[in-house]
Formats: structure tokens, sequence, C-alpha cells
């Protein structure tokens, strides 16, 4: 889920200043609108320490008209907010027809830090988040339009700038105790807070994670996404037309982008290793079986990125009764006449077999998103949807393991090309491949999109670098393996 | 929430015989309208023992199209349920678009069975309601319409049936030692079943309840109810335009017409009561003060029911310093501005207050809906709004009582005509007054409604009869004794 969210995203100072006038005179300029169009806006910014929630609302403070916004910070509760049931103190917060009440926080840091503490239980946890959720849903209900962000960093990035900030005597006093003891809760604190943004990830309320590491980066994100949410809205396009809903993962680098192609490994190596890992595949898959632990191994990518020879050199070193290779292609008549994930469920293996799909259920996501076959709401929906099929899959024991193999553009032409020259190869080019290509910006943005939604604790996506074939494969049978190892307690 | 349905409904066999072969052409002929529209219906049948399930089942196959019905009763999971995760054999009993699945309890039947024996504790409870939620929405947001009916009986009802069953050679073999160990666990169940349906009780997939002990009845009832469902859903009325969703209760008898209006007592026993009642208030009250607890009293009722008069022979048992009188007029412009509930958050007492409300949120379901100022979607929306709200405030430890003062229609004309004859009285009684008597029958099935739908283990509805006032008050004054003493456990 933060895979997106921790890459490091700058902006000069320089194309920071050419942005910033559009931005502040858009932003009034819709302020103005909702307040004529009655409707509430609840802006909740969320995040970790030192990700600059603080800048977020004084920037927004300073670009937009403070006369018809309030900016809400909760303590702790104080004796006259304790003497009443917990969300009362929001309830009074929130903000009449036609005003933005931006929410530090909110209602989120109570349960988070709670939790963080054991303070409370798992149970009394998802208690909360799911009174959350009500809350939410009553004031969406209500016409309200609710934005959140999270501002997020990376375990390096939070230590830097703890460093950074202590380092200078001007804002030495920023960082107490507290920064230093969350900095050492950091691998705790994104359990928990993946968990939270996952259950309150909601159509009503969806959140939208950010890099906070650059103060002109995050204020822009920030602000740009503020502005399409309340566009969107104004044009009442979620109830309307396809495609046009604010965007699902901030803007800047990719996921894609963030992966090192260079990496090579030379055939020599490649056969050593790879024989090594077959016979661990064979004992491990073996053990599994006897456990009765079942396995789904997930195959996405680009075409040509060789998913179809990693599955070729998987399957040689299982029991050829244990397996089963599901290609995806465009769903029966009869699977069309069900829920898009029927015909997944349709083929979950027995337990103890192995199941690999070539292609998937993100097609949800991916193709039918780019190809406009399935609609903008439907889309949308289908990550939350995912996951709580993968999490029943998880839960019941099942080793889920989802791979993205992914190569360049040039590397793809090359492939492509190759393919056209060599005979037995040439049925793998259709047209639609080439037409996938002119579409590369479109898929990028929903592989990440999809990273970002639906890489999770238990199903954790990976991005595999696989523009030198023999390094993808090793990488593969490694991710293999180290699952089986953990999932089969080893 | 089961008050209504435990109210005992039946239907003579002539008016069953004359009833079934419209309801019959009708069903067949919207079969064949929702094959054609491509809609999927899911149509679960779940409740007590012995209240009819089995008969629902075997009534709809007669009457319907089996060719293009399906009928799903899942028992203990079979070896090859097991190795799946636990909704697998649900999504694999999806009906393609166009047919109609009919549930025998479903995915109900596992996490209540195993809440009852304690197999799983309260959270893992919860967990699976949220569980099943997502399969619902899952399935709704897909297109499908998802009718769900609980067959409901009282304790009484369901020993009788029990019994009668039992006497007859022909049926005893139904009986098992099951069912006389569920009549056992009756009460338990119900606080079961009660937390599993409003937790369930969702806008995608809404529960109706039904008395089940008289077979004519509940299969004209359930019928109809699948009929209206149906045809809301062709004609895409929740949509559109408001005030023709399906209904919310069954049709029957009404909460209202099972109270006792004839319940009267003497001037003299009154006096003496409410004395002695005063100075319990008194005491207890004081005692609650003392503690930190908060009350809420909520008055409703038809007009002239004597609520105001109830409430001054309340106050003047407390201590002045102590309570507040909120009578619940049209909201001023900043509540307009704001969620319809915010301005009873605004009102909360501190704790050790009470506060007393002549009418309340209530008018949400009650007067605009009647009166058309809430849209269908607002106001069956606020059922839940409401649960969840009182939720929080029973929570946080403050005593909720809701009283519903009942008086016939005779009753009410004859007070109006007194108030018209007394002077002081006379500016009691406004146009308003006049029109909603017009609208009895529609407020009755507000008040109907509303009971089923919000009258919870925490915060029931207590309906008092009140044509004769000194009974009435009498009545209040012991559920009131009776509320705090359970709640300061004394």
């Amino acid at each position: 889920m933060f895979e997106v969210a921790e890459l490091k995203s700058t902006l000069d100072k320089t194309s920071y200043a050419a942005q910033v006038p559009d931005l502040r005179m858009q932003l009034l300029d819709l302020q103005q609108k909702i307040e004529t169009a009655g409707i509430t806006v609840v802006f909740l910014v969320a995040g970790l320490d030192c990700a600059g929630k603080g800048d977020i609302i004084h920037t927004l403070n300073e670009w937009m008209d403070p006369r018809y916004m309030g900016t809400h910070a909760f303590g702790r509760p104080s004796e006259d907010e304790r003497e009443r049931p917990n969300h009362w103190r929001y309830w009074m917060a929130q903000p009449p027809r036609g005003r933005i009440g931006i929410f530090t926080v909110g209602w989120y840091g109570p349960p988070l830090a709670d939790r963080l503490y054991s303070r409370i239980d798992e149970a009394a946890f998802l208690a909360e988040l799911a009174h959350i959720n009500r809350l939410e849903k009553a004031w969406a209900s209500d016409g309200a339009l609710v934005v959140k962000c999270w501002l997020h960093l990376s375990k390096k990035q939070q230590r830097k700038i703890i460093d950074k900030t202590e380092s200078d005597p001007e804002t030495r006093w920023k960082i107490t105790e507290i920064e230093h003891e969350h900095l050492k809760l950091y691998d705790d604190f994104l359990v928990i807070a993946e968990k939270a943004l996952r259950e309150t990830n909601t159509p009503e309320a969806p959140w939208f994670l950010v890099n906070g590491y650059d103060s002109h980066y995050r204020r822009i994100a920030v602000g740009r996404h503020l502005a399409q949410c309340i566009t969107a809205r104004l044009e009442g396009v979620r109830n309307k037309c396809a495609k046009s809903g604010p965007p699902v993962s901030s803007p800047g680098p990719s996921i894609l982008s963030a992966v090192d192609l260079k990496a090579q490994l030379g055939k020599k190596a490649y056969q050593e290793e790879k024989s090594a890992f077959q016979s661990r595949i064979s004992r491990l898959t073996r053990l599994a079986r006897q456990q009765k632990r079942s396995a789904m191994l997930v195959f996405e990518g680009w075409d040509a990125a060789g998913k179809g020879g990693v599955i070729r050199r998987i399957t040689p070193a299982m029991d050829a009764r244990n397996y089963r290779v599901i290609p995806i292609a465009a769903p029966t008549d009869e699977e069309r006449a069900h829920h898009y994930l029927w015909r997944f469920w349709r083929h979950l293996p027995r337990d103890g077999n192995v199941t690999i799909y070539d292609r998937s259920w993100y097609g949800r996501v991916l193709v039918e998103r780019v190809e406009g076959f399935a609609s903008d709401e439907e889309w949308r929906r289908a990550y939350s949807e995912i996951n709580d099929f993968e999490e029943e899959l998880t839960g019941h024991g099942i080793i889920l393991l989802k791979f993205w193999l992914h190569i360049s553009k040039d590397e793809q032409a090359k492939r492509f090309r190759e393919r056209e020259q060599t005979r037995y190869k040439r049925y793998k080019i259709t047209e639609d491949d080439l037409r996938n290509r002119e579409k590369w910006e479109a898929y990028e943005q929903a592989v990440n999109d999809m990273v970002t939604q639906t890489s999770t604790s238990y199903a954790p996506w990976h991005i595999v670098a696989a523009n030198d074939k023999y390094h993808a494969r090793i990488e593969v049978f490694r991710t293999l393996c180290k699952a089986y190892q953990r999932a089969l307690k080893l």
C-alpha cells in the first residue's frame, strides 16, 4: 500500500513558483463555487510525523480564503469532551454547507495511537474503524465531500528529516522525544496504519497517499488533489460518466520508474541458481502438499515481459498432479453472467494444490480499466473487492504471491521484433499487443494505482525487473521459496 | 427490533385462496421480466426454528417457474467445502444474471450457530458479519437484487408450534432434540440474532421481518414482499423518485394495534403512586448525578397524547440545575446547514445531567417522512444512522429512554374538542394538528417501521397506553425508575 508513497518525489523551486499562482486561483474559485452550491467539504490530513501535515494546513490557509474555512486540530480530549461520546467533538466541528473544514489527523488520531501503544486490542481497533466509516458515511450521504490525504515517508526519509531538523538550532525545538520514539516504532506503526487505511478506504471517503519528503512537491500534490476532488464533485462526475473521477494515486514517479532495469545475471550463474532453486521448489511444494497448504501464484506484467517463460520454469519442479496453470483470457458466457470474481472463486484449488495464473483478476483494474471495458465506478470498486477476496484466500491459509514483470518500452519493442523474426513465436504478436503499446502511460498509471491499492501486508506485490530474463526468473524463484519457507515456518 | 414480528398475524383460508392466484401470476410475470432484464435475484430466508422457512421454499418453488430458479440449502461444510475459504460455497451458488437463487439461511447459518454455542467470540462474530456485508455488497454493486426475509416467532408461539407438531403422529418426526434445545436458548439466540440483523441491515440488502406463526399469512407476506422488491427494482424506483421503495415492516397488525388502550388507573391510586415515584426519581437522579451518569429521555407520541403533561410531572422531582427540557421544533438556519443529527449531538448533556426531549431525532422517520420533507432515501438511511447515534450514547454510559405515548383516534378527537373549549389550551391546536389526523394511517405505518428498525437491546422503545393519562404517567415513572436502577446497579 505504501510502496508508491515511499518513493521520494521532489519539485524544484522554479517549477513550484510557476505552479502556485494558478493553483491558488483555482482553489479560490472553487471555494466560491462550493459556497454557492452549498457543498460541505471535509478535508482531512493524516500521516507520519515530520511528513508535513502542519505545513499543508498553513499552506491551504494561506492559499485559500480563511473566512470560508475552519481548521480543527484535536489534542487530548478536554474535560468537556471526555464527558461526551468520543465522536462528539468531531460532530461539533462539522463544517456547515458551503464551507471547508480542515482536519489534522481528526478522528484517526485516537485509534491509531491507542493501538500503537496497545491500549486497545485488535477487535476494539476494528470497531473504532467501523465507527469512523459510519461517521464519514453519514456525512457523505448528507452531501459532504470527504477528501482524505495521507502524508507518507519511508523510514530512511523520516530519519533524515529528523536529523536535519535537529541539526538546525532554529528548528531543533520541533523534535521531541515523541518523534524519536515514533521513529523506533516505525514498522509497527505501518502495520497499524495499513490496516486503518485499508478499512477506511471507502467509495464515500477514499484515501490519497502522498510522499511528504519535499515540501514543494507535497503542497502541489495535495492542493491539486483537493482541487480535482472538488471539481469532480461540482461536475457530478462520479454519478454520470465514466473515467473521470479523481486520481487514485499521487503524481510523481511511478512504482515502475523506481525499478532498476539494469539488473542482470550471467548465463552460467543463472543455470546454477536455477537448478538449485528448482530442487528447493520441488521440496517445498511437496512439503506444502503434505501440510495441505495451497498456493496461488499470480503473474501479471507487460506483454512480452516473460510471464510464460517464468511459469514454464517453475512447473517442472512440481508434481504434475499438484498444479494447474490457468491462462486468463476473455470470460466465457457463463462467467460473464456472474460477478467478475466468480470465475476466480470457481478455480480455487483444494487444499494442498498450486494454481498458477497467467494474468488474473487484476485484469479488472488493468486492461478493463484502460480499454474502458469496466466503468469508472466498476474498476474503482474492484480494489476493495480484490482486497477482500485475497484476505479470504490468505485467511484460509493459501500462500498468495503476486508478481508484476516489468520491462522497458524499448525492451518490449526489441522482443516484438524478435518474435516477428522467429517463426514459432510469430503467433504471439497480435493487433492488441501493438495497440497496448500506445497506451503505455495509461497502463503505467493503472499499475501504480493497483500497487497503491492492493499491495497489502497479507498479499504484497512483487515488482520484478525483467529486462534480463535470467535475473527475473531467479528473482521469482527466490521470492517464491521465501514465501513458502515463511508460510511453512521453516 | 422483533416487537412487531412477534405479533401473531393470521389470514383465513378463504382470503388466502382468493389472494394466491393473482400473486402467482404476478410472480411468474416478474420472473420473466427479470430474465429479460438480466437481473440476478438473491432471495434469502432465515429465522427461527419452526417459523416456516422450509414451507416458504416449497411454496415459492410451487408458485414460480423452477426452470429459472435454483434453491440452495447449506448443511455442515463438506470436505470439498472445508478445503476452500468459507464463502466459496456461496460464491459457487451465485445465481447467473436473469435468475433467482433461493437460499435458506445461507451465509447467516454458521456465524449464528457458532456464536450461539460460543464457538466464536463477539469480535469474531462481528468480523463474520462484516464479511457477510462485503459479500452482499459485492453482489449488489454488480447489479444483483438482494432480498432477505426473517421469519419470526415469539417464544410462546414457538413452543406452541413444537407442541402441536409433536402431538400429531404424522409430523412428530419433524421435532428433534435440536428444536427443544433451541427453544431453551430462545432468549440468548434473540440477542445474537438482533445483533446480526442490525449489522447486516444495509441499504444494499435490507431485512424484512415477518411473523411466521400462520402459514397462510407468511406465504402471502413473503411472496408480496418479493414481488414488491422486484417491481421496485424493475422500475428503478430507488434511484429516482421518492416514497416508493419496498415496505420496511410486514403487513398485518401494527405494534400500536396491540396496545391495550383500556388500561386505567383511579385518581387516588394515581396520586399515591405519583408521589412515591417522584421521591424515587428524585433519589435516583441525585445518585446518578453523583456517579456522573447522564440520561436522555425521549418523548414521542400522537398530538395531544400527553407528552407535555408527563414531562411536567417528572421535572419537579429533579434538581433544576440538573435537567433541561428541549422541545424540538423546525430546525434553525444553522442547524439546517448541517447533518440532521448535528443539532442533537449539539445538545448532548455533560456527564451527570438529564435531557428531556419533547419530540426528537425521530422526527426524521415520522413527520419528515410522512409529510415528504425527507426523501425516501433520506428517511430509510436514517434508521441505521439513528441506531449508530444511540449506540454511541449508550456506549458512553448515557441512560437512554424512548417513549411513544399511544392514544386512539377517538380519544384524540375528544381531547382536541376539550382544548377548543378550554381557553388557555386553545393555542395548542393548530392547522397542522388537524391535517395530521388525516394521515393517521401513514403515521401508524411510520411508527410501526420505526419500532421495527430502531428498537434495539440497548435502546428499546416503550409503547405506553395513554388513553388514560394517570395510567400513562405512572407507566413512564415505573419504566424510568427501572432503567435507572438497572443502570446504577441497585
